[in-house]
C-alpha cells in the first residue's frame, strides 16, 4: 500500500493513477530512457521551440532550402542521450530495434506531443520516416535498406510516403490511379500525388510510392505495388506545397507531386515484390496510428496545462476576477480533465494490445483510439484556446498550429467515419455469441417460471 | 506474446484488451471467483429477472409488505456458493472482509451491474447495505455490531441511511437541519428526511441517521452526529414513497420519513461519539462511488449487448433493411463501445488507486469517475432506448427503469457539478509546479536566444 | 419604432422579440383568445394540476375507472370561454373549425403545453382525439359523423388510434399486420396492437383502426385500410396499460389491445374506403407533429421558469451561496433560453409554411421541427431537473413525467433517425440547381481568368 | 394559400419558409436590391474569388502593398449597380443611410456571407469600415467628416480601429492601458495594441483608437477617450502581422501597432468629446455583432451547399458508394439544415427587433446570436471540411479560412463566456415576475383545494 511509485518525474505528465497502473508493465531501462526524455523536452526540446520557427526564413523559396540549425543541434543531442528510433520496438524488429514495448513507446511517445513539431523529429521518431523506416526494414532487399534504410535510422536523411492522390476518393484505396508500368525492363511511374509530406524538405531522398500496376486483377488487393523512387530524380516535380489551415509546416510541407513518366530501374525501385502494395500499408498503419494518438494526448495534456497556468495568471483578471474565477472555466478544466484521462487510457490498452497480440489482433483497439482521441484532443484545444483569447490562435501560443495538425488527424489514414462503421460491425461480430447466452436465458427462464405461468409484466 | 489471457469468460464482458491490462493483479481466488459470478448471473439472476418483479403485488399497500420469494432463493444460492459481502475488502476490514482488492471487486460490481436490481441485493453487496456495514464495521461499538452489522453482513435484516432532508439543499451537508438533542439522558431525534432508501422495506431495521448535535459549534464539521434508530421505533414514521420517474422501487423504496421526537438511548443509539457525523459519513463515499460507478457500466454494456441484439433482429426490417443497415445506427455503436471502454479504465484505475492509496489519496480519481460515467451510461441507454422504440421505455425491457436509476446518480452524493468543481480545482493546484516548470524553461530559452536576439515571430 | 406590441400577456411566455415579428398576422380574435387561453393557464389549469393527480386512484384496477372530477370540470369552464377545439383550423375544416391560422394555434399550443397533461384534454385539443377528429371530419360518413364526430367535438366522449403493433418494426407502416378481411358481408379484424393511447379511458367510445386488407396489392400503400370499432365491442380485449417509464399514464393509458375476431358491419366500419389507409395516416399527421412541438417548446419554457426560480430560491443555499451563484447554472440557463428561442422560431416557421402551402408544401419545415425539438426539450428539462436535484426527478415536480412523455417523441410518428434520412435527402434534391449554379460560376471565373493563365493558388 | 412568395432568388439561399415569414416586411426597394446583390453575388463575387488570392504576392513585404486590381474593379461595379454602403440604415443614420431596416440588411448580410473576403469589401460593408463608419457618422465634427467620413462612405480609403491591447485582458475594456494625455495643447497617445484589423491595408488612412484618458475618474465608464490618428503619423509603427491559424489576412491583417508618443492637435483629433470613450463602443458593437452574425450564416449555408455537390459527385465513390450513400453524411446534412435555419431565424428576430426598439432594446436578442451563431457556423465548416477530406481543409477550397475566420468571432467583441453570462443574467431578472405568477398560482390551488385537504402525492 506504499504510493512511492509517484517518484518518477512521468507522474507529474502522465498522472500517478495511471503510472502506478502500468509501472510494474516498465523494464528498468524503459523508466531511465523515460526518465531522460522527460528531461531532454523541458531543458532541450521546449526551449528551442521558439528558436525553430524563428529559424525558418519568411521568404517563400528560402523556407524550403534551410533546415533550423537548432533542429540538428537536437538531433545530435538525442542521439548521445540514446534517445533514438525508440518507436522501433526489438519485439517486432529484432535487428535495428530498441528494447521497448509498444506500451513503453506508447508513454514516451505522449511525452514527445508536448513539443509535436521538435520532440518527435528530434529524437528521429517523426511521422513519415517511422512508418517507411517499418518498412523498409521488413520488406526493402538489402541494396535498398543499405541505401536508404540506415541513412534514415541514422537521421541523415528524410523520406517520404507517396499514396494519396489528387482529385481521388483516396480513403478508398483501391481508387488509387498513378500508373506503375513495366516496359522494356524498366519501370515507368506516371501520376499526380498530393499531401506528401516531408516532399519539400532539402533533405528528402526517397518517396516511397504506391501504384496500380496491375488494373485488371480480378482481387483489387493484389492490383498494387511499392516502388522508390528517388527524391532527385529529374522526373519527380514538387508542385507547390499544400497549406493546413494558414500553415504550409516548411522545410518539410505536404506537397503536391507530378511523377511525370519517373523511369526506375526495377531491381532497385521494387519493394516487396509485385502485386503487394496492399499488404505493406495495412502492417504500415497500426502502430503507427497509436503513436499519433499517444501524441496528440500530450499535445492535449500540453494545451490543458497551459490553460491552467492563463486562468491563474494575475496579469488576467476581468471584472474583478481571475479567469478561474469566472463562469464555466472550472468545468471545462474537469471536463478536460477526465477527458485526457480516458483517452489516455484507451489508448496504453491499444499499445499493450498490440504487444500481446501484434498490430493485426489489436485493430479493434486501434480502431476505437483513431476515432476517439482527436476528436478529444481538439476539443481540448478548443477550450484552451477560448482561455488565451485572440493570442491563443496566432503565432504567439503553439495551440493554433496544434489544432490545425490534430484536424488533419480525423482524416489522414482513414477519416472517422470509415473508422467507426469498422467498429460498429466488429461489435455486431459479437451478436451470435450474445444471441446464444440470450437464448440460454431465456430457456432458463421458461424454466423457472413454468411455461405461460407467469404473466406478461403489467 | 500470447494471447491465452483470454480464456477467461469476463473477455466476453470486458474485452480481451482490458482483461489483459489487468488479469496480472488478479489473484486466482479472485480469477475464480469472478468466474463463479458470472455463472451465477447468467444462470440465476438473469433468468429471475422477470419474476421478481412479476411477484411484487400491484396494489399499493401490499407491494410493501411482500419480499419476492425468488430474491430470497437467489441470496441462499449465492451464499452457497461464496459469493457474499464481495464488497468488503479484508485489505480495510481485516475481520469481516473478503479476499478482494477494489480493483478485483469493481470488475465484478460490473458484472452484477448487468442485472442491477437483482444480483448486488442477491450477493448482500447492494446499497445501502454496503456503506452501511462500512460504517457500523468501522465505528460501531461491539453490541451494535452484534444486533445490526452481523445481521446485515448475514442477509437476514436490511438497512438504510438517513441523511437528505425534505426544503433543505442537502448536498452541502451542513444545511442538514434534523435535530438530536440529549436530555435527561435520553437522545431527541426530531425532523424530517426523505429519499430514505429502503425505509419501505418490511426487513428493515435500522436507520442509520445523521443530524445537527451541536448547531454552535464554531467548527461547522463536528456539528452532527450520527445516531442508530430502530426501524420500528413507534416514533419513525414512514410516510410515502418517493417515485424516480414513476418508479417507486418497491418493496424497498426510498421514502420519506418522519423522525417524531424518537428517544433513543444514548448508549445504544451513538455511533463513533458526539460530533463526529461529518467524519464518518466521507469515509463512506469513496468506494460506493466506484462501486455506483462499475455497476452503471455494467448496465451500459447490456444496454449496448441489446442493442446489439436487436438492431440485427431479422424481424425488425424496416423499408427493407435491418435497423443495423440504417444511417447512423452502427456509428452510435461504435460511440457507445468507444466510450463504455474508456470509463472503465477510467474506474479501474480509481478503484486500484484506492488498493494503493485509500479512497483519500484516491479522491480525484473517484470524483472524476462521479462525474463522468453516470452521463455517459445515460447516453448509452438513451441510445439503445432508441433503437427498441417503444418497447425500449416500457415495462417490458428493463431499460427504462436502467435509465431512471442511472439518473438519480447525476446527484446521488454530491451533484455532477459540484464534483467537477472539485475536480478542477484540484487541477488547478498543480498550477504551481507547471509554473515553475514554465520558467526554467523560458529561462533556458533566453539562455539560448541571448536575451532579446530573437524576435518575436512575425 | 413602438414597442407597444409589448403589452400582451403573451410576451412573458414566448418573449416580445418573437411576438413582434409574428403579430401583425395575428387576427384581434386570435390576439383575444390568446390572452384568454393564458388566463385559463393560470388561473383554472396550473392551480388543478396537484388536484388532477391526487383525484387518480392508486389502487391499479380503480385507477382506470375514474375520470378526476376537476377535469370535466375544467372542460365546463374552457367550453364556456370559448376555448374549445382550438386546433382545428377554419383554414382546412370550414364546417367544424375554428377561426385561427396553424400559426395562431400553434402559439395557443404552445401556452397549453406549460400543462401538458391538464390544457390540452381541458379545452378538447389533447391527442389523439385531435388527429382522430381531423380524419372522421375528412373522411367519415355522415352516420359515422353523426355517431363519433359530433360526440368528440363536443368533449362526451374519447377516441384511440390503433396503428402501433406488438413484435413489428411499425416505424415502417408497411410492417402492419393486423388483418382486415371481408367474409359474407361482414368486416373482420384480428391482431394484437398496442401503446394505444387512450384505450384504457372509460369515456373512451372509439377505436380508429388501420389494418392490412389486400396484402397481394402491388402498390404497397394501397394495401391498408381504416375502420371504426366501437370500444365496447366484447371482441375487443384491452390486455394491459404501457408504462412509459414508471409511468401508467392512467386514466387515459397506453394499451395493449387484442382485436379477437372483431366482426363489424361494412358500411358502419369502413372509413373512406376500401385500401387508403395509407392515404388518411399521412395526411393526419402533419399538423399534428406541429402541435406536439409546440407543447414541447411550452413545457421545456416551462422547466425553465421552474429552473430560474428554483436557482434564485434563497433557501436554497449550499456553500454560502445561491445555486444561481454556482459554476455552470447561469451558462445552462442561456443555453437553454437560446435553445428554446431557436427551436420557437422554426416552428412557427413551419406552422406558418402549414397556412400558404398546407401540409404538403410544409413537409421539410415539419421533419426539421419534428426531429430537432423533443431531444432540445429534453435537455432544457434535464438540466431543470439536476438544478433540482432529487426532487427534480419525482412526484413533487412534475418535470420527470413531462420528461418521460417527451421522451416518446423522439420515435412516436416516426424516430428521429427516419426523419433526418428524409431531411437530408431533401437537402440533397438541391444539388442540381447547386451544380448549375457553380457551373455558371466556374464559367464566369474562366472567362475572368482567361483558361489556364492563372495558376493554382500556391 | 398561394407560394408565389417563393419566385425571389432568395429563396435559395434562405428557403422558401423563412421567407415568406419576413417577405410582408420588405420594400419592393429592398427586394429589388436583394435581387441585384444576389447577381452580383453569382456573377462577380464568386467568380472572382480564386483570382483574388491570387493577386496577392507571396513575398512577405509585397502582400503588404499591393491591393488585388479585380477588388477595386468589384467596387467599381457594385457601386454602380447601387450596392454600396447597405449596411447603414437611413432609420439610424439619415443623412449618409440607406433606405433598409435591419431586418432587411440582415438578410444581404447573409448573402455577403458566401463570399465573406470580397462581397462585403466590394460593397463597402465590411467590417471594421462599417462599424467606423457609424461612429464617425454619429460623433465626429463637420472637419472630421469631411476628412474621413466622406472618404470612407466613398471606398476611397480603409480605417482600422485600435482596441485591444497586448498582454492585457481587453476583454474586460476597464482594463486598457494606452495612455491619452493633454500636454501643452497637444494630445500624446502612448501603448502599444494589437489585432488592428486594417492596419496593415496601404489603403488604411485612420486609426480610430480608445485609450486611457483619466485614470483616476471613479466612474470606471468616463476614464477613456476616442481619438483619430492618422494612418502616415510617423509615431505609429506597424509591428507585425498577426495570424489567425496560419492566415495573416493580407493585405488588411491584424497588426500589433505601437503608437510610440503619438503628438496630436486636440481639435482635430477628438471624438465627441473626452471620456466619452465607452459610451461610443458599447453604441457601435450591437447591429456589428448582427452582421457578423448574418454573415456567418450566409458562409455557414455556402459550407453546406459545398458538402452537398461533393457528397453527389460520382468521382467522390469510395467502397462502391457515393459518399451520401455512407453511415452519417445524411444526417449530418439533417443536423446542419436544421441548425442553421434556427440560427437564422434567431438573427433575423434580433434584427427586426433592433428596427423597433433600437440595439439598446435589443440587448438580449443580439447577445443570444452572438454567443450561438459562431458556434453553430464551426460546426456545420467542420462536417464539411471533413466530407472534403485533406482538400477541406487546404488552400484549394475556402473552407479552412472561413473556418479560422469564424473562430475569432467566439471571443472578438466579447467571448462566448461572457455574453452567456448575461443573458443567464438577464433571464434571472424575470424571476420577480415569475415568483408573483406563481404566488398567484398557488393561492388558486389552495382555495381550490381547501388547505391541507389534500395530502402531498403519493
Amino acid at each position: 500500500m506504499s504510493t512511492n511509485t509517484s517518484s518518477h518525474p512521468v507522474t507529474t505528465y502522465i498522472g500517478e493513477s495511471a503510472w502506478s497502473l502500468i509501472e510494474p508493465r516498465f523494464s528498468s531501462f524503459a523508466k531511465k530512457t523515460l526518465e531522460n526524455l522527460i528531461d531532454f523536452l523541458e531543458t532541450e526540446c521546449l526551449p528551442a521551440e521558439h528558436l525553430y520557427h524563428a529559424q525558418i526564413p519568411h521568404d517563400p523559396v528560402q523556407r524550403w532550402k534551410v533546415i533550423p540549425p537548432v533542429m540538428e543541434e537536437l538531433k545530435r543531442k538525442a542521439k548521445s542521450r540514446g534517445l533514438w528510433n525508440l518507436f522501433l520496438s526489438k519485439l517486432h524488429y529484432p535487428e535495428h530495434g530498441v528494447d521497448l514495448t509498444n506500451l513503453e513507446y506508447a508513454v514516451m511517445a505522449e511525452i514527445m506531443g508536448h513539443a509535436p513539431l521538435i520532440c518527435p523529429q528530434a529524437t528521429n521518431c517523426a511521422a513519415p520516416d517511422t512508418g517507411n523506416m517499418e518498412v523498409l526494414a521488413r520488406y526493402a532487399n538489402p541494396e535498398q535498406q543499405k541505401k536508404y534504410l540506415l541513412p534514415l535510422l541514422d537521421g541523415q536523411i528524410r523520406s517520404s510516403f507517396a499514396m494519396t492522390e489528387f482529385g481521388v476518393a483516396s480513403s478508398d484505396a483501391t481508387n488509387l490511379a498513378t500508373k506503375i508500368e513495366r516496359k522494356n525492363g524498366e519501370v515507368i511511374v506516371t501520376g499526380r500525388k498530393w499531401w506528401i509530406s516531408g516532399a519539400g524538405d532539402p533533405r528528402n531522398a526517397i518517396h516511397i510510392l504506391i501504384g496500380l500496376s496491375d488494373p485488371e486483377n480480378p482481387n483489387p488487393h493484389k492490383r498494387f505495388t511499392i516502388v522508390l523512387i528517388p527524391a532527385d530524380h529529374p522526373s519527380v516535380k514538387v508542385v507547390r506545397p499544400m497549406q493546413v489551415f494558414g500553415y504550409d509546416d516548411a522545410p518539410e510541407g505536404h506537397c503536391e507531386v507530378l511523377y511525370d513518366h519517373v523511369r526506375l530501374n526495377e531491381k532497385e525501385c521494387l519493394v516487396g515484390g509485385w502485386g503487394r502494395g496492399f499488404e505493406i500499408i495495412q502492417g504500415r498503419l497500426g502502430p503507427g496510428r497509436i503513436h499519433h494518438c499517444m501524441r496528440s494526448i500530450g499535445t492535449a495534456e500540453r494545451a490543458l496545462n497551459m490553460m491552467l497556468e492563463r486562468v491563474s495568471d494575475p496579469k488576467r483578471k476581468t471584472f474583478g476576477k481571475l479567469l478561474k474565477e469566472h463562469g464555466t472555466i472550472v468545468g471545462d478544466i474537469a471536463k478536460s480533465r477526465s477527458e485526457i484521462d480516458a483517452a489516455r487510457l484507451l489508448v496504453l490498452t491499444a499499445a499493450h494490445r498490440i504487444d500481446i497480440a501484434r498490430a493485426k489482433g489489436a485493430m479493434k483497439d486501434i480502431g476505437i483510439a483513431k476515432f476517439t482521441v482527436p476528436t478529444m484532443a481538439l476539443k481540448v484545444l478548443d477550450r484552451a484556446m477560448q482561455a488565451f483569447g485572440a493570442e491563443g490562435i496566432c503565432q504567439d501560443q503553439p495551440l493554433a498550429q496544434m489544432f490545425a495538425g490534430l484536424r488533419t488527424l480525423r482524416y489522414a489514414d482513414g477519416p472517422d467515419e470509415v473508422h467507426m462503421l469498422q467498429i460498429g460491425r466488429a461489435e455486431l461480430k459479437r451478436v451470435p455469441m450474445l444471441a446464444e447466452r440470450s437464448k440460454r436465458i431465456r430457456d432458463k427462464q421458461e424454466a423457472l417460471e413454468g411455461k405461460g405461468k407467469v404473466q406478461a409484466k403489467l
